[in-house]
């Protein structure tokens, strides 16, 4: 791709509705995408090429990285990005490259050392603040330490030191009545880095379980997905795009930053985010736009408030048309049905526009009319060279 | 499949139609394929099995190279060939494995050295041989030059020698206005290499100022496209068929030799082709045919033209149809829509008529109609192995 991208000013923008891909309900038998009353997305089916996306492969269901990086056009399963490196780029917290990160949580455990709350009863944010602090002052021979407070219950770990490895399992047993696992090297390299994290859990417990700390639901953490960043070529390398985000979440500004976007500041709801978009318009060539309700209603089970999440986003949609971008693609990470209440391995809708997109038959934007699409099923992996295409960015290949 | 190939006496067409797949006319919202009355390709298509073919991938805009090797059942990535090695190959030009060919254009610069006509003015094909006659004169140590007369204002430069690499940069910048580029190794191998390329472009432009020339238009050479003859089997080799092609122009002639296809006479429209198909069926079991106007009126942003080249063809296949092949596709090697006037990434047209083909609901051969037969969408690759199971060439894989 290298070879044949070219810069010119046309523009591509790709709105992912996260988890949007449902399963028909139990009564009506219509999916959430069916359910909605969405004008402005079945206008732009009519003038688009559709398809169903697959992000990894049939059967797989993708967490937000391999669904992410899937659609930025990186395969997935070469390119696995661990949950401590999302977790750090979602709040700005500078890796090196040698760094390993880890997702901590509080967490409250009993007398008998099992886990009662995952969690820590959700402590507020500033008190997370307050243990970071207190746990910031572990020191480990041979190793810097270093602990950012997220949201919440949540904070980041960041080992720094020589010859450390990510290869280490999760102290984090993933469900309460267990006790926190010790962190396991998972090959003869990161030996060490298994000993100064467990002694890093060990002293953390001290710390908690002392006067400094004082929180009783807090006491003690886990850990869970030790990473480093990988070395991924960025967008603007591959495809020579100036390419920026607009997402509210955390973890999707981190992901986009890891593959060369810049992130553009927006208010907290899709109408902010298309307002973002226009002010930002002429300065970029590609916008990634994140719209994340749809995840978050699907995972809490609750279809109607999905299907309502579709129509709040397609009601806001009117200041994306009116700037008529010469690729739109509008699609989703992975599916995320009301009726599962979690993300799953169906594939997910899509549609691309542009004056060069040949539309096919599909009328609706949904899962079994963009079956019928002229893309098919395919890999999300080709969404990015079929953008480009669509954008006249791209070169002949071969003579 | 070279394990699994056997030779039978079933025949295989494979009819090529150049840059078939197109666009909607704005106005009549009907691709060329839709707008042209072709009964013969749809009465095959009635009998086939259907789709749409990406040549090399979703996205990627194929040269009449990669489309075509696809086609012939090899991965366009794997084995790309340079323009310089097809040129040479197009006109019967015999190229040692080491030699270095690349494609030169006679062009006119002017007095700041910019270019004004990258071809010429076109100048007639006997000019083009006397001004090669005097380039042949020139010698550098260590290499010998041979430069040979293409078309008009084409020709081929064939350096031959010992440790000679292709990895060297264009002179051709591709565009008017600017000058010709120094030719530049790619890699330390290529340094000299590279020094014997522009030694022959500055020897070559004192020549075409001088008298010996004396053809104004002509005061100057582009080189483009330095490569070498790739490593590939044949289809012999592989598919233990007896290949021949029936191809007016040089470049699909010197593909077909290429890939270990004997190359047939016959006269230049589709009419004598199918002439030359039918008195040498007897003596080979596959057959490519290449059919050009479709592209190059698609080139030409000729829509109405196009249709007529389509329906020319259509005229023609009676005397295919006659010799009733246990076997025929018919596909493109890209699409060329006429709106583009170029190469496209769309997919493209394809059906399999034989026997055993199990043919689907397509009583059509467009691009809607052929997407919703039974092999829907997919890689061009997969024709040949598809082709030699129709024609039952093909052992059963595994015990």
């Amino acid at each position: 791709m290298k070879k044949i991208s070219h810069t010119s000013s046309s523009k591509i923008v790709l709105l992912v509705i996260d988890g949007v891909g449902g399963l028909p309900h139990l009564e009506t038998h219509k999916t959430e995408l069916e359910s909605a009353k969405k004008p402005n997305l079945n206008h732009i089916a009519r003038e688009s090429l559709c398809g169903l996306i697959d992000p990894v492969s049939p059967g797989i269901t993708p967490g937000s990285g391999p669904g992410h990086l899937a659609l930025f056009g990186y395969d997935p399963i070469k390119y696995n990005i661990g949950r401590g490196v999302l977790e750090a780029l979602g709040i700005d917290l500078e890796l090196k490259p040698k760094d390993i990160a880890a997702r901590g949580n509080f967490c409250t455990i009993d007398d008998k050392g099992v886990i009662t709350d995952r969690r820590a009863g959700r402590i507020s944010t500033e008190k997370n603040a307050d243990l970071c602090r207190v746990l910031n002052e572990i020191a480990i021979s041979e190793g810097r330490i270093l602990v950012t407070p997220v949201k919440e219950h949540r904070f980041v770990l960041t080992l720094r030191g020589e010859d450390l490895s990510s290869e280490l399992t999760d102290s984090d047993p993933q469900q309460m009545g267990l006790a926190p696992k010790k962190i396991e090297a998972l090959s003869p390299q990161a030996r060490r880095t298994a000993e100064i994290a467990n002694e890093f859990v060990s002293q953390a417990r001290g710390l908690l379980r002392s006067r400094v700390a004082n929180i009783p639901s807090a006491n003690m953490v886990i850990m869970r997905g030790f990473s480093q960043r990988p070395d991924i070529p960025s967008l603007p390398e591959i495809y020579k795009l100036k390419p920026a985000a607009i997402a509210v979440y955390p973890m999707y500004r981190g992901l986009a930053r890891l593959v060369g976007m810049e992130v553009l500041l927006a208010g907290d709801n899709i109408a902010d985010q298309l307002e973002s978009l226009q002010q930002h318009y002429k300065d970029y060539d590609f916008f990634f736009i994140h719209f994340k309700s749809t995840d978050s209603r699907g995972e809490d089970g609750d279809f109607d408030a999905k299907v309502h999440a579709i129509e709040e986003l397609d009601n806001a949609l009117p200041t994306l048309l009116n700037l008529n971008p010469d690729v739109l693609i509008v699609t989703g990470d992975h599916s995320t049905p009301a009726n599962l209440a979690m993300h799953s391995w169906h594939p997910v809708p899509f549609m691309l526009r542009s004056k060069w997109c040949f539309p096919d038959n599909v009328t609706e934007f949904s899962e079994k009319a963009c079956l019928a699409g002229g893309m098919g099923r395919f890999p999300a992996v080709e969404i990015m060279p079929l953008a480009m295409a669509n954008a006249l960015k791209l070169d002949k290949f071969g003579a």
